[in-house]
């Protein structure tokens, strides 16, 4: 069987060669930002956006990225042209980039010159798994609060897209005492919701969508299309301190990420969210998304 | 010229093929755990006591490791007497071992099965180059305080040692606009201090050695051989809530880490600590250490 | 069957005519504060320690009581003595003291003379259910740490025994989504661990116990005595602020408490402390306490 | 003299036998939620927006009570129209319903059936006392802010109307040493004004009411029905975090409350609020409440 | 040479003999309130809204001032158009009120009677001296966040300007560390930015302009003016808690105080803001500011 | 009558001339440190330790000082030996050293130079009126806690001697309106005890002293001789965070500060201290003070 390429330093190479040397702080200090985009009917959904943001990331992160925005933005296209040849008609790519702030010169046993230790950067693709969020699409995520708290902005702030993110996977192994199924929602050091593993998290009350503040959220580029839709379809959107209460007393709730775009999200901490069942909005905001990408998004996932 | 090994996953492997694949999660997530020790005289030096640090943030990260505590004992000096063959007489050796989560099932693109997705374990070791402390041995590391904050206990307890650590990279960024070769103490979000990128910080008042509380910072093995040594010299040894204002008054102060053991701390913000010169408790401590372990420590590294 | 009594206000009544009236600030505002002990073979243990905790939380919460401290410890012991009377050889007494705010004038549609409205004072008691506590008692309980905080001292200081704890109940029920007989171990607003909903808890670190400092929990009488039986044994006895990895990782942990004295803590968060056992240093208080009250208090409980 | 009747769990009752068993959690532990609304004209005002409220409060606290949202509408009603009958013409009922989460099955000495075990349901009347709140309407309230904070909400939301307050006790006093007809306002753990004890506080700054934000404060209805107002009169109404030099220089301050509606807050710690007199804004609002409610609500306070 | 004069305690005396007593609270405590206005043309600008802010601050401070807000803005005027005839026609005045809250009686070595104890009140001029922003307005401040934080509004409102600013002069000497033409942008407590010393910080993304909220930033005049010249121009402006990501990443950024109206701040902890170069909506700001005043406001600085 | 002197910038001058320009850094920021000592028997008590104190501050504060700790020992003991000619046999001095940050360069309307811009540097004296104190030392101070906060070492260190203390004024000004003879004892961030207003505050338990820890408060002096009388008087001594509860509940309380050396402190938010009386801890402390200074402390204060 073919293999799907990767793009790593400057080369593509095969998937099954795309590895990290153990001595890359992306390892050793999970100094690493990156991005993750999809591609809807094979074609990358605001690839320029995500890219945008992956620069934004490397700047905070002081990573001095030698490959210029624009020029991954054709690596990227280049990389998924290439790759969407293995997929079938009816399969989708993601896509990530990710940039690590280059070796650590210490565990190599010796100082390494610049042009040794510049910036790894990657980018891959992987199929899309939709029956990974089949179930969620369809009954709607089970989000509990943890006790393990979000880490806040003046330690690493969450509008950069980082992967030194052991908290979440500490959460999640709380999240799944309670649900092997349920996602982490996790709150920041005030006691504030902020966002899921993986995914923005969004609430409506009284017709109007509300999202916690960009203190301790990513601004994801799935919840930008959100408030574009949104705006669409006549339906206001606020950002405002929200606490565990907001959530257990919501009309509705849902998730925003790459991978399904919208996901409803109807159990908080074990309770039905409202009825229990995926809301009107979120079904608004889906058949618009739908309507964006030109394919049922809801129905690609779920069947 | 012949290659050390690497410990990967069950197997000895030349460390020039020792990578790890990029869906693994210390990649992904940075959900990593970790430790570090090094030989004197070619021996290695309290590795049990660090192995049952690793153990501890095992436990605590929820990463089952199916090789026991013990096992990696007996890996890690296997590996470290095979390595050693190739070192120098006066050389010595630096031994890493670290465990991920294991892999990312999405970003494989399937769903892996238990067997497929341990926990990742690694040990490997590097020659210590004695060079790059050589500097702070002799004159003292220059400490600064930068805006970026330690990450805390609720979301990532410091006791544990582990890799997700992109704000160290960041604060050594601000830390290094100050002095290119200063380290970064971090403050607390209480404005303590705690540790720095890398070392443990403790300072001497009144003939006293005062360290930060356990709250924010690592129990390091090092630290450990300070505390039994001042035990052995008679010099008390406090662990209290310290400020910026205790280390910029403070009559001396030192960190404590692997690498070095003891190595003095002579300015901090740019200002000199009492005299800026190395200090009477470190050197008695280095004295002491040198003794313990049979060899001269601070000679070791500063010729 | 004989009922037992009750002392309400000045009088002894019988047990299922002990109510308060809708408009008492007990019921309104939650504005009580309490003590609880127990009798071991059937005499009260530690009743003035008790008492003399209760009159400081009434000092604290600006509860003016006209029974002196004197008067509530003889009222104590009669009411003991009559209701002693109706248990087997073999059973205890639970004795609950608490005092309330008195009547919220408006809510009585008209203002309240001082005469009409002095603080309630009540004190009962109640057939110690041992069954409730066995299976814990043998086998450890399991804690767990919701993401709901504990009231921290600014608010409601946890020194005073108060009787607002709407937070407990909210708490527990997120607690027992994880194990439905587990108890929660409240953290601090700065992530520290505090106490559990009803007892105190300690942990083991070679061979020191350590608990959690006054700021933020009960100075119990139980732990007291905890206190008393270590000094006695030889065991030191630390307070210092403790995070959720010193339990993950201690090597015993336990809880103290009026109704089983010492019970130990075996699970945190779904994981086995230690091996997952009762621990020694457990058994010893648990013994040495069997000694000072005459009886075998884990036998007691778990037949 | 005829009784008012109360309903308790599923009956209605004579005013003087409503009384909780001392083992009711709403006595032991504060567990309890509540609302309350008054009659206008001897009519109910919004009584269905409170019953709502009452119900996100009990799904909060998880408390499931068996009662329906519709069905206690129509006890609240029926109760009302019973217990006016008692009433002079010129009088008005203040009613409350409150839900416990039943009893501690330890205290009642055995486990309890869940048949037995249902959350306490209470709905009750009383006269609204007007010379109680006369004065501060016709020279406003004096409020001062004391070193006690309000309770966070990861501890206890504050969007839910709960009876875990003696925090309010404590405040109170310290409060009514400063002035013994002061009432608190409570600052939360940053500093920022939160609400009065028993009311919304909100106040004006070129012509534009501002209100603390919701995550420390009671969502209350009154404070609903200024919102309400205030968009019919123009006057803009904005949500943000305020601080204590918000209120010293405040063009006008006012509290929102079931009992009076708005009524002026004119001193703040000693000093007078602007000039220290009622003020325009709150003039406004409370003419067009009484327009609203069909009398003049000044009036029927103060004479 | 003849010499301006200073306004102090209710006579005007030559500037070199303006002087405090040693006494005085604003030495001892630095307990003081202050204002800063300028002249444009010679005339002063915005003097009013300046001194009714010196009224809230003495407000807040607790500071009785005897002197009217009327007859300081009279005062202020006189003592300008005395001291502007020592000016040469292209000179400009800063004018700054200042009143401390009087002398210290134990320090005097006896109690003060009222009458000799008033607070202190002084006006004073200087000849702005533009070189000392000409730099930073040709390319723009470097602004540092240094590990000194804001003082939060609980302990001192930073919506007074007042002087007890000892944490300034500790950030700045920080902040040189860095670079010494560098100014520090202070971070609160939380993380987030709040303002230079000695001017207020905004941003600007996507067309938008972004300040911090009021909670810890001083509502300057200058800032007022920015909002209204941003009003006509048509740029929106937004208040929010924003942190250091959104001034790394901002499209443009500058600050707004007294002496310059408005300046460009292009570096931030060594890292140029978006090309490193003043952007377009401060231009635009200037340009509207300029013609407000009636003279090019930028030229007058850098020639 | 002859006046007393003061030691300016290197000049010994009448006190009566004794000022500071109003561009003095101590004036527009409050950037000053401070000692204050006094004389027992007309002779200079701790003056070294005092000095020490000062130069640390100038130290954490960045202010350099061209007068040497030496320097300033002799000038305080000229400058005292000449003022204390003007005493009466049985009075006392109080001796203030103080250092500012130099002059403002901008306000004195032009660049000043280094040799025109040294730090100034001031010693002064008072008669000491004990007049002041008669009446704390015989009944004992009433302390309230005001909502006012100590702010924290992040901003400014309290472990610094300064005068940027403008919280200070408001503070006491919202506890006199308790009681205006009361003093405040201010709550830190998180709701410890911290200091007076120019005291330290310990308290008494089970005949052990309590103190804040030096996180939040000053490391005074005559705290410190505290220490030192209380380990030869056999008084253990502790240092812990402590809540308000604590006060409330104490068996005696009291504070120390240079004027008085140890004074009482009896009544907290109007309710008393254990009986409200000056307690015997305190008395045997005076005692020993009175033994060590060679006159009795209390009688000279209180006659």
């Amino acid at each position: 069987m073919q293999e799907p390429q990767v793009y790593l330093n400057g080369k593509f190479i095969p998937a099954s060669e795309a590895a990290l040397p153990i001595y890359d702080k992306g390892i050793v200090l999970g100094a690493t930002v990156t991005q993750m985009t999809r591609t809807y009917g094979q074609k990358l959904f605001r690839s320029e956006a995500h890219i945008r943001r992956l620069y934004y990331s490397l700047r905070y992160a002081s990573i001095e990225q030698v490959v210029s925005e624009k020029e991954l933005v054709e690596i990227s296209e280049e990389l998924v042209s290439r790759n969407a040849e293995l997929l079938q008609p009816d399969e989708e790519l993601g896509l990530i980039q990710f940039s690590t702030a280059g070796k650590v010169p210490l565990y190599a046993g010796r100082v390494l010159s610049d042009e040794e230790n510049r910036p790894t950067l990657c980018a891959h693709t992987f199929r899309l798994d939709f029956s990974y969020y089949a179930d969620a699409m369809r009954q709607g995520y089970h989000v509990v609060t943890p006790s393990t708290r979000h880490i806040p902005p003046e330690c690493i702030d969450a509008k950069m897209k980082y992967r030194s993110r052991l908290h979440w996977h500490i959460a999640d192994s709380q999240t799944q005492q309670v649900d092997p199924k349920a996602t982490s929602l996790l709150l920041d050091l005030q006691g504030n919701i902020t966002e899921c593993s993986g995914a923005n998290f969004l609430l409506v009350r009284d017709g109007t969508i509300y999202s916690p503040t960009l203190r301790n959220i990513l601004p994801g580029i799935s919840r930008d299309v959100v408030i574009e839709l949104a705006g669409k379809l006549g339906i206001p959107f606020k950002e405002q301190d929200l606490q565990l209460y907001d959530v257990v007393t919501a009309d509705e709730a849902f998730m925003s990420s790459t991978p399904f775009g919208v996901c409803p999200a109807t159990k908080v901490n074990g309770k039905p969210i409202a009825d229990g069942k995926p809301g009107p909005i979120w079904k608004r905001l889906a058949d618009a998304w739908s309507e964006l990408v030109g394919l049922d998004i809801v129905k690609q996932i779920t069947t």
